[in-house]
């Protein structure tokens, strides 16, 4: 029996701890019970949204998917100006809607019908971008967030693919792993299916992320693992591992997860300076890992990678250097530079379409700015015909198109 | 060789996405490529920033870790009236501290020097809650999210605990498991220390949240793999697994997380009505599910069960429900009520003093609300000479607290 006291360096109630105690509950509950916790609940209610009832705040939900397909924002702001909403809802990139304030104090903003689709957005008040306060659902890209949102209508549409249905889950797991290639302990993102019962073997999937991404990227603005959820149930595509690391050589894991601290990432923290090797270089260090500690199948027809735009890069770099390793190969939106005069880099293209992989798919928006690096990719490919699959798409560089091409590719490999 | 043509919906680069393609290094690189890159890294400043550099903004870093002990916040805003900035850096709850306008329109305030610590923080834009542009780093409460920093200044102090050090690190992943007692597949979050390897067997610190959170919150808001990271790192605790499920019976996982959509969690989430049974009713299918999937050493003397406020509670239900179960008992701020005149809970709690556990630990702030609660439970055990620790320090019922509980109750257990 001891009793020790500490001085913990204050005492406060921050003001957004809003977690509450009731009482366990008992089978055997009695009326004296219930009114306690019914007191125990008001108290809640009272401290929980007092600021809210000091100020005759209205409460506000937003946004609202109305039945009609349309979608309203709601902000409230007594004293601002003017407030907008943008985001990728809106037809032409950067194009702000309206809000209008209503005498509550309430501003207030609705869509047209909306395609079944993941939306990001954010609201501007009098100039200064915020994210809508009313949403506790964020995307994080580089070091912005944004607000998101799903519409959808029916089952076989985009907005139920990407959304969480109640179908079997798999496990999604950040995991360290040693590289000696790169000298480091490093981070990426694993999923596991929910047949993987650590017995039987499942191939495996390499998912790449782009320039400013890191492991949590396809998880979370790839919606990765609700994508290979809902396939997976649906039995669109095979049970598969998922495996997402981190492509940047100089990072072992994403902003905030590693020994660097809470910085804010931007372009220079995603240089390769300084780093022992590439990522294509280093990359058999994650395959070895991934077999040395998962139930996978062994060889090159239950290996695929695919990456976006610098992740498209890497697998395009990853299937010269080993073709002998994956089968299936998916370069989306890809900065795939073509070496031109280039006597090594041709015999490695060489071998690897001599080993006739079952799969090398090129995926691609017309709007791309890296569609004419691609035009070269391709050329290069016709002028030595060796076999790819193309799929041009409408729309640009972006997540919209990333995760249309993950459920493609998904869908293509380990069938045969 | 086929191409494909889809309407995905529109074509936007939406405003957020910033993602860029470098081209994938080559050790042969040559100037050509470099000059290429330069232009490719112009071209992503341009756009990346085009915002900032049309309107002249000026580049806003915050917070800003002092050199001597102090934090600056900055924020941005030429044409607000009133910017104060709260958090739990403040000594009194739901004080402000008034931000200075600069002449480039940059409000900004610096706190007095702030202990070593994890502390979350908000602005107040002209009477409008928003969270911190400049930084990325949020944690979400029920559904408020709010910014974080830490404040470290020497090896051994809590910020230094808290935050990714370079030490190895364990596993965390969001695993769905049966539980047959409410008819649910469910989630929860499992830690595996960084020397679990799929063959030796580790002791389990089963980890509860309150009400109002989920199977996130212990890895967020308390940090949870950081401590245990950084407390095995340094030998002062054991390696173990910990497993921290979601303990409201009617919600399968965390908001977001299930197919119960993108809803915004309030009090009413959080209820039981319906529920098959109650969360320390149905405890024993996670007790089952984690020895049937994990390399766990299998008797009372390697299980510890830990929770705080209604995870507290829920420790208490569990520790007369199954003494036989674990030996190590953690209840922190905890809403934990003894049943006066109830025969049958004299006898469970009779034969879960005889069996000896060998840790029953009450921990609790000064000032928390729950204190009349443990005041009667201490009183009901000390009135049957049952045996337990009591630890009481400053403060109330936050995270800040429950940080330092679990910190001191993973130091107690495995350890004999």
């Amino acid at each position: 029996m001891k009793k020790v006291m500490v001085n913990n360096g204050g005492c406060f109630k921050p003001m957004n701890s809003t977690s509450m105690a009731i009482s366990p509950s008992s089978p055997k509950s009695n009326c004296r019970k219930r009114i306690l916790l019914f007191v125990c609940c008001g108290l809640i209610t009272i401290i929980s949204f007092g600021q809210q009832a000091l100020g005759q705040r209205p409460r506000v939900k937003s946004p609202v998917l109305n039945a009609d397909g349309t979608v309203t924002f709601n902000f409230f702001d007594p004293t601002a100006q003017r407030v907008t909403v943008t985001g990728d809802f809106r037809e032409i990139s950067g194009q702000t809607l309206q809000m209008v304030k209503q005498e509550n104090g309430v501003w207030t903003a609705t869509t047209n019908t909306l395609n079944p689709e993941l939306y990001s957005y954010s609201f501007s008040v009098d100039g200064q971008r915020i994210i809508d306060p009313s949403n506790s659902y964020v995307n994080r890209d580089i070091s912005t967030l944004s607000n998101i949102f799903i519409v959808t209508k029916e089952k076989d549409d985009k907005g139920h693919l990407y959304q969480v249905n109640d179908v079997p889950h798999g496990t999604l797991s950040r995991v360290w792993y040693d590289s000696p290639t790169l000298g480091q302990q490093r981070r990426m993102t694993v999923y596991l299916p929910a047949a993987y019962d650590g017995k039987k073997r499942f191939p495996v999937m390499y998912l790449l992320h782009g320039h400013g991404g890191d492991e949590t990227a396809w998880g979370d603005l790839g919606r990765a693992s609700q994508i290979m959820d809902n396939l997976i149930a649906e039995g669109k595509c095979v049970p598969m591992i998922v495996v997402m690391p981190n492509g940047n050589p100089t990072c072992n894991a994403a902003p905030g997860w590693w020994h660097e601290g809470m910085y804010t990432p931007d372009g220079n923290a995603f240089n390769n300076r300084g780093a022992k090797a590439t990522m294509e270089e280093s990359f058999m260090d994650i395959v070895n890992f991934v077999d040395d500690n998962y139930k996978t199948i062994r060889k090159r027809s239950a290996r695929a990678v695919t990456g976006l735009s610098m992740g498209g890069g890497h697998t395009f770099g990853i299937s010269y250097l080993y073709p002998e390793v994956f089968d299936y190969y998916g370069l989306q939106s890809a900065a795939a530079r073509v070496k031109r005069n280039d006597v090594q880099f041709d015999a490695q293209m060489a071998r690897l379409f001599e080993s006739k992989p079952r799969l090398y798919w090129i995926a691609i928006g017309k709007d791309d700015f890296l569609m004419q690096m691609n035009n070269e990719l391709r050329g290069y490919l016709d002028g030595h015909n060796y076999l790819y699959e193309y799929y041009e798409n409408d729309g640009g560089h972006i997540w919209r198109n990333w995760r249309i091409y993950l459920a493609m590719f998904a869908q293509k490999i380990f069938k045969d």
